[in-house]
């Protein structure tokens, strides 16, 4: 284990956290809200902390991180952003308790959206901008760390792609990152600015652009409006609002292709098909049930139908309409795509569409193998062969993440929650979503849940955000052993 | 395929049917029930038909039953079955409903215990003592099944045994299965003669005795009272069911070493540990609840919690108190026991123990191998090394299973059942247990469920009795090639 090598890369995320802090502080001038003491305060302390680590540990240029080193700065960078991250609403005073202003950091951090707050209007712009920035932050760390890094670790859905991704040393953490972590940044980039100004054309003022932009990309889902985007009663906005969330849930990976000169490659790739065909059946079905039972336009079937189904399936969260109003039938199609997510390589949560898609051809592979029980008949994902290995990994992820979705909406459940409420925060928090079901539904927040719970969901959030195992192992005695 | 040989045992199977519902004429005569035409008609009609079926299909002596010959044999003999089965009860006119009638004899042959009786003692003793019957030889089929056949054919829990019970044949059905099968079904008729002797010296008359012991041994939990169990109001009966029901659940290999004189081997078995320490645990959580928060006696939290633990999770359903008014912690544990079942090769229904315990494994393995990339880390069962196919046989199994579960659920959920109800009778159908949770949860029964939903929880019973891929095999197309 390298202590020194986790401390001083922690100190530059925290440089850089102190710094996006202060972004938010031309709204509150321009604004004139009071929050500009509060930001420069947490800003320039946090970044002080994160400097002296920076600067106090020596570190050999020649060290190369580890495997290992890769799992404990991860998740310490994640925890470390999200109780410096909390330093702006408590110096503010606008979340009193510790365990709320954490519980809304991580949310934000983790691009969950699950939110404490009952009046979100009520808070300054500065903070309002640095809660929408968490998000932002925390889709561009998702980015890197599902398309580079826990590849390389041998945990995430695109260990599919692991042979392209990790190079020769399998060992180390390979410097081809950066350059993959530049590109792909420049992707999130671009797509932040069109949503922005598509926005601004909608009649969108620019802060609320901004931090509606953030939230999409990293499929977060914190609004400013305490009735999120179905404040703006505007079925333009709601439409860019569809297809960006429904970019931020693809693969970057195919729209870094796409921006190369090959847009073809969405459709060769088959989690995509499939995320489209799934996203257009349970779309279809929704918007005819609004049609025909709500007697609903087709125009705005269709809008609430896929508003609502690409905003859950790519775990965003921003609420248009109450869909626990609609009839059971799609309570517990909801209940389904909670756990899904959107695919792997996206800034999406959930158990992700490729492996499901795997699972469930391993489960058609099994037939063909009882019919010809002498053939070989590999699964396959995009013409390659995925080994037993691969399936049984998968298998180890999925049944771990049933595993701890279960036992902890009992958890919920013990400490008071009614059963469908406690399963809904979990499968939202765990699959970084935002609302869930009952009591924590879509017309509603996370504030009546009680303490411990909050606790709970903000660790579900971060095991789902991380995929479980790099957060897991760190409790593995033999972990830190030598 | 096979169709001679297939008829051939197809016949054979409804002449002891239609023999096996003479059986309760004596009790008919005794009582001076109206039922006797009616079971002297269905009777003899099936075992005409069996004959027919028997004598008229020439075979070569010489031939074998291929593996393809299996799958339709199982599937076909537990359909013919229970249509004939109905005869008893259309012909009575106690059940006037095709539709009733065979859901009444698919829920005895799958030992899965739902019924769409209102009143049960309304029925004839003849009538009730057939309907046991259904269980009982549905229990002696699943025996064989699922500790010769399924194995062979590549399918259920036991395929971990497969190398032993398989022999150097694994194309042919092995003639080892008779005696395998007689072994077995001594075990089953001396348990079930154990039950009736121990029952009768709680004071429970012969018929009682017989049809409960019928219900128990084959973990299938029709009672000839409305309230089942819970009409005695005897702590005595109620212990020797949760003994009985415990063994039910236990894999009768383990049954078959101990009157061998190895009684140690059940603790060697590690599902066996697996079962009785997931079980200590519940009960214990559930005895604390109901001594705490309901005030009763140590004795009667226990005796309650234990019955109604075992009754879930052997996948029996006997009742003998409304665990659903218990706290909604208890009602999503119970969700879980549901989809659960006992060990592999024992009468219960559902997952089975072995494969989650694998999958659980297989979990914690991925753990071992992250930290220990070099190493190569089987996952563990008995000591025995089980390979990543078996691990994604077993995933292929689970994952399926839920998928018809959630399909099934969706679908009950359109046809107009609310979301608990819905989940509720499809796992109480599709792990052949017998109560559901909330409109048929265990204070009331299915007759309430839409004709649709009664054909499609039947096929649900079937499926998971079969352990889905035997019936799924008939509906691919490859399958009747050549």
């Amino acid at each position: 284990m390298n202590f020194r090598v986790s401390a001083k890369i922690i100190g530059f995320l925290l440089i850089l956290i102190g710094f996006f802090m202060l972004t938010g502080i031309p709204f509150s001038v321009y604004y004139g809200s009071d929050d500009i003491p509060a930001l420069l305060i947490s800003g320039l302390s946090t970044a002080l902390v994160g400097s002296l680590l920076w600067f106090l540990t020596k570190v050999d240029p020649e060290e190369e991180i580890k495997k290992r080193d890769g799992y404990l700065i991860v998740t310490l960078g994640w925890i470390a952003s999200s109780i410096f991250g909390t330093l702006p609403f408590i110096i503010h005073g606008s979340i009193t308790d510790f365990t709320d202003a954490f519980f809304e950091t991580m949310s934000g951090f983790t691009t969950t959206g699950s939110t404490i707050l009952t009046n979100i209007e009520a808070l300054p712009y500065g903070l309002l901008f640095w809660r929408s920035m968490t998000h932002w932050l925390g889709g561009m760390g998702i980015i890197v760390l599902s398309l580079a890094i826990l590849p390389m670790l041998g945990i995430g859905g695109m260990q599919l792609y692991q042979a392209e991704v990790a190079g020769p040393s399998k060992e180390k953490l390979h410097p081809r990152v950066t350059e993959t972590a530049k590109r792909l940044w420049a992707i999130y980039v671009i797509l932040t600015f069109a949503e922005v100004i598509l926005l601004l054309f909608g009649g969108m003022n620019l802060f609320d652009s901004l931090c509606h932009s953030f939230a999409t990309l990293a499929t977060g889902g914190f609004s400013p409006k305490n009735a999120s985007i179905a404040f703006y009663h505007s079925p333009y906005i709601e439409y860019v609002i569809i297809v960006f969330m429904f970019l931020a849930g693809t693969n970057f990976s195919l729209h870094y292709f796409a921006l190369k000169g090959n847009p073809l490659n969405y459709f060769k790739d088959s989690e995509f098909r499939f995320y489209l065909i799934f996203i257009f059946l349970i779309v279809a079905a929704a918007a005819g049930y609004l049609f025909y039972h709500n007697s609903q336009t087709i125009e705005s079937s269709i809008r609430d139908s896929a508003f609502s189904v690409i905003s859950i399936l790519s775990s965003t969260g921003f609420v248009t309409v109450d869909y626990e109003k609609w009839a059971t039938f799609f309570t517990s199609v909801f209940l389904l795509l909670l756990l899904m997510g959107a695919c792997a390589g996206s800034t999406s949560g959930g158990v992700k569409i490729v492996r499901y898609q795997i699972l469930l051809k391993n489960s058609f592979t099994e037939f063909k193998k009882l019919i010809h029980p002498q053939a070989v008949i590999p699964v396959r994902q995009n013409g390659k062969a995925v080994s037993t290995e691969i399936v049984s990994k998968i298998a180890a992820f999925v049944g771990l993440y049933i595993l701890v979705f279960f036992l902890c909406s009992v958890a919920l459940a013990i400490i008071g929650m009614d059963l469908l409420s406690a399963m809904g925060a979990v499968a939202a928090c765990l699959a970084n979503i935002g609302p869930g079901l009952g009591t924590t539904g879509p017309a509603t927040n996370f504030s009546s849940v009680p303490e411990l719970g909050k606790w709970l969901l903000s660790a579900d959030m971060l095991l789902g955000r991380l995929e479980l195992f790099t957060v897991f192992i760190l409790f593995s005695p033999s972990f830190w052993k030598k």
